[in-house]
């Protein structure tokens, strides 16, 4: 371990606040004063106390750094400059298209581990890689930089709490308490003792210091792992900190300075006049890497044809499957783990199994912790309570996260307890998150072969399931590639093509049985893949049925299949007729609901006569 | 006031039990033992308490009583009926779809103000209402009555950090502590100092009770009201309490009884013997009603052609406009109203303005809160960090709310920020939101007047404004009525016709240009209405051009316009071209990112070349 050298941490510190100055001005944007609060924390952590790599940043024991304040990137992008990942010349690419240092961190950098800007959601994901480290034996810890505005997010109590909970002494959190959000001062200003209580109360040791005094930091983070409690560092600090004509000022948020404004702002900073301290002052541990690669097999699945199984089940059957030769995956919960049945997987491998209670935001940020540490998580809960989390969803879509979900109770056809916990809009939501799979099963041989691609697959993956039982369609060995279709019913003459899934497929195939009967032939496809679609197996359907499409989706009419079919397909003449929930749906028995809003058999029949005649 | 006669208070309230237990198990279903841990306090709060008509449960100065823990709805439905609203007959008619008493509570009855069963949003709600009772003069309180697993719910400390913040001692909050939640007991079970410890940290007087002891209750009530604080009452209860064989015991949670086990429990349970407590202690205060109509006309606009004004600070300025004549109008924002431009309505009106913080669900909270009691409320943010509060948007749409959502920031449009702050996919999330309505105005009369349309119109709205300013493209007394469309170009012979909103109507209109130029010529029109889509016209136009569309959205490809087009018009024959974001998009300039996901001029152009060829 090498000496602190305190007067060259304070130089380090101000070249940050230059770099992000100069960088800001020459990008016309950003936010210099949100760096500037900051720079002596980060001066601190970066090179006074953080063990890590600086030329291996993804190195699996580094200690981790997460700007949960992701719009004070730049000063983030000068540290690692200075610490000599990059040239530092190349901060002045700030937010260029040619550049990967965007206006807020993206993982396009080796050095961000998940997407930051959208704020409040960076503890969550400190949460999960804090987790990470413990189940895998590690002993790199994890700081997190919020700011004070962003703690009005519930989402950051959600993780504050949960870590309380998990006694997660090797996280960290810093709160850069500069008073000034954006278009006001935040509600506790400079009120640390408010912070204090609200952190002790989830759980947390806490510690207040002036965020500008380099000797209190590296007091205060000599004590870091001290007992069993997350530790938060409350930072009383100046917004724009260190430089006379901006710091406490109003009106300064997330503005560039002018050239000239810049000048005069870095002629008052006092860069280090020495060398040397730019790099960390400790090493990583070096410890065996946990293992990020799935497994040459999974186990066989064993259902019969017809027997009923609900595809929530089948999923809990899957996940507990998979885990047996699969170490990667994690399992994730919010209080319905008996209903998702996540619970079987929770029973066997407590040690990889996470109750998130009824949080669903940080539950998904957890997750993507665990993703960006190289694990597979699979979170569950009511896909209606997914929608709690989209910001975080769609944010782990910019982290190119590995993030799994699985949202059950889909549409009307949970029945009696109502529209607050039908999933009904789940599709449209996970359809457009970029990069994103969206599978749909109808049975349990489907849902389970589904979770295995879920699992090999990179990127992000929803998993719809719904409540009730279904007949097994498939046997034990089909395959169910992502991207998709299984054509169920076919044959010469056919009229109509019926594209469903869910509870939806086992109508269209009792429709069809009613319309051959009555001389009327329908194609019956199971589009288990909803995003990305099975363009080229439905094209080629439809066209045998003179273009004539009908949807059927336990879903609203908007951002579901039937737009799904429709986007993709319209653009080659196909007509698309979309069956789908378009009212407040009430309680009542499931069959009644499909009835009543459109989607059952009967529907379907009517809406293919209609359509033949 | 009538006295409170504690004997006829504990046998009402294991009447509500019986109701309660004897409704879930005709229903099949349910959560009878989340009602009896909280039927003391609802019996003590609604007949010993509360201030309201019980004949009249609309009446404007009624105290009000949200269960945020909506899955005890058989407890409040029983409460109701005891208090003479309907016959207690109906309580067996419990989430039958002919009855309006459903799984969970819904504003299909007269007695719920908004629909609740998805846990952790009443807090938000009652702080809407109590902010209203303030704003109006009234002296009603709002009494929530959240569930412990509930507070694991991040949007209840946002809306108890607001409740603190406003110092609204007109909000009381119940939390039935009854140490069970689905899955497994809370983090917290009977830990009520933790609980205490929590909310007095957000601002909060505290009152810890038992929650079977009714005097416990009766007590802390009468001392509501006092000091400057909102106030929350910890009833420690069990779950089931009042049944030996049901409380405290895991493995009950939403678990109707067997007609056996019912009989036995109902056999434990002793009624009250004397009747006449069955009402309300007091009347509410008799004051006048608030003005819940629109006024007779809105100022006019005044811009002029060419002008350029972005869309969002055209928002800003329309509620400012509108709110000179309409009081109705509350604003929020989530600490972004100078970039949002809600801050011209905060300066003006500042006692109908409410600063969220960064706590976007929350905010949608508050103002579904204000709209139940008659206001119109228009809440702003950046549309990316809508997605927050998605599962609030969600409910709100169940609940029939008269909500209006502004996003500013949309698309890549934004530039140098970078993917976390583009909204890329809020037309997706708006669309399928039931009973929606969708604008997305491209310049300033059009905004102007589509904010009109938002105050005109009953239920939910959203607004979806650019970042960059556009050139005024219409007169000031053009008409922008919801569902409609503008045909800006067309001509005979036109090859395609091109549908587009925002910044990508400007390509659009550049993109026309340059096909003239080179002797194609394309229809060009403004969808401004997503939500209705202006089917017809857009149809009218398309079989002029031999049904070529091409829709162009600075929005993912999913859930969006095109879909939108494709899912209401492929069925008609129309072919639907999306140009459209397809992946993540990276900080840069505006024009550069529009034409890197191509989605500007010229892409438009090489598109319809190659549909025309």
């Amino acid at each position: 371990m090498n000496d602190i050298d305190i007067e060259s941490l304070k130089g380090i510190a101000n070249q940050l606040r230059i770099h992000s100055i100069a960088a800001t001005t020459a990008a016309g944007s950003g936010h210099p004063t949100s760096c500037c609060s900051a720079a002596d924390v980060v001066a601190a952590l970066f090179f006074g106390h953080m063990r890590f790599d600086p030329k291996d940043p993804r190195y699996h024991n580094n200690d981790r750094l997460l700007f949960s304040k992701g719009h004070a990137a730049p000063l983030l992008y000068a540290a690692w400059a200075e610490a000599g990942l990059f040239p530092v010349e190349d901060l002045l690419k700030l937010r260029k298209l040619d550049s990967d240092l965007e206006g807020h961190p993206t993982p396009r950098l080796p050095f961000v581990d998940v997407a930051t800007g959208s704020l409040g959601q960076g503890l969550s994901v400190g949460v999960g890689m804090a987790l990470c480290a413990r189940l895998d034996g590690l002993d790199f810890r994890t700081y997190v930089l919020l700011g004070d505005g962003e703690c009005a997010e519930g989402s950051v109590w959600e993780a504050a709490a949960l870590a309380g909970h998990y006694q997660l002494n090797n996280l960290i959190a810093v709160v850069d308490v500069n008073r000034l959000g954006q278009s006001e001062a935040t509600a506790l200003g400079h009120d640390l003792v408010t912070y204090r209580k609200r952190f002790e109360a989830f759980g947390w040791r806490t510690e207040e210091i002036d965020g500008h005094d380099l000797d209190e930091m590296l007091e205060v983070l000599a004590a870091v792992g001290l007992g069993k409690q997350p530790l938060v560092i409350l930072a009383r600090t100046l917004k724009g900190g260190g430089v006379s004509f901006l710091q406490d000022k109003e009106g300064w948020h997330g503005k560039a300075l002018s050239a000239e404004e810049a000048a005069k702002a870095i002629a008052e900073l006092q860069p280090s006049s020495k060398t040397g301290i730019g790099h960390p002052i400790e090493a990583p541990t070096r410890l065996p890497a946990p293992k990020t690669d799935g497994p040459a097999a999974y186990l066989p699945v064993a259902y019969k044809l017809g027997d009923l199984v609900a595809t929530r089940e089948a999923f809990g059957t899957a996940l507990l499957r998979l885990g047996q030769t699969d170490p990667r995956i994690v399992a994730l919960d919010a209080d319905t783990k008996n209903s998702t049945y996540s619970d079987k997987f929770f029973k066997r491998f407590s040690d990889r199994s996470f109750e998130c209670f009824i949080a669903e935001q940080n539950m998904v940020g957890v997750a993507t912790g665990f993703a960006a540490r190289g694990k597979v998580p699979f979170a569950s809960t009511f896909a209606c309570f997914l929608t709690r989390a989209f910001d975080q969803i769609r944010v782990a879509g910019l982290s190119m996260s590995n993030l799994k979900l699985a949202g059950s109770h889909v549409g009307v056809s949970i029945g009696e307890d109502g529209g607050s916990q039908m999933g009904l809009e789940d599709l449209a939501m996970m359809r457009s998150v970029v990069g994103s799979v969206v599978l749909y099963p109808s049975d349990a041989v489907s849902a389970e072969k589904l979770v295995e691609q879920m699992a090999l697959h990179k990127g992000i993956c929803y998993l719809r399931t719904s409540r009730p039982k279904t007949a097994v369609l498939y046997n034990n060995d089909e395959l169910f590639p992502v991207g998709g279709a299984k054509v169920l019913r076919q044959a010469a003459g056919d009229k109509v093509t019926i594209v469903a899934a869910g509870v939806t497929l086992f109508e269209a195939l009792k429709a069809a049985e009613t319309l051959k009967a009555e001389g009327l032939g329908v194609t019956v496809i199971d589009a288990y893949s909803i995003k990305p679609l099975a363009r080229q197996v439905i094209l080629a359907a439809a066209q045998k049925t003179n273009n004539l499409v009908i949807t059927v989706e336990d879903h609203y009419a908007e951002g579901g299949l039937g737009d799904a079919v429709a986007g993709e397909l319209s653009s080659e003449g196909v007509r698309v007729h979309k069956l789908a929930v378009r009212e407040i749906p009430h309680s009542g028995k499931p069959e009644e609901l499909l009835a009543r809003y459109g989607i059952d058999a009967q529907a379907i029949v009517a809406k293919a006569k209609a359509l033949a005649a």
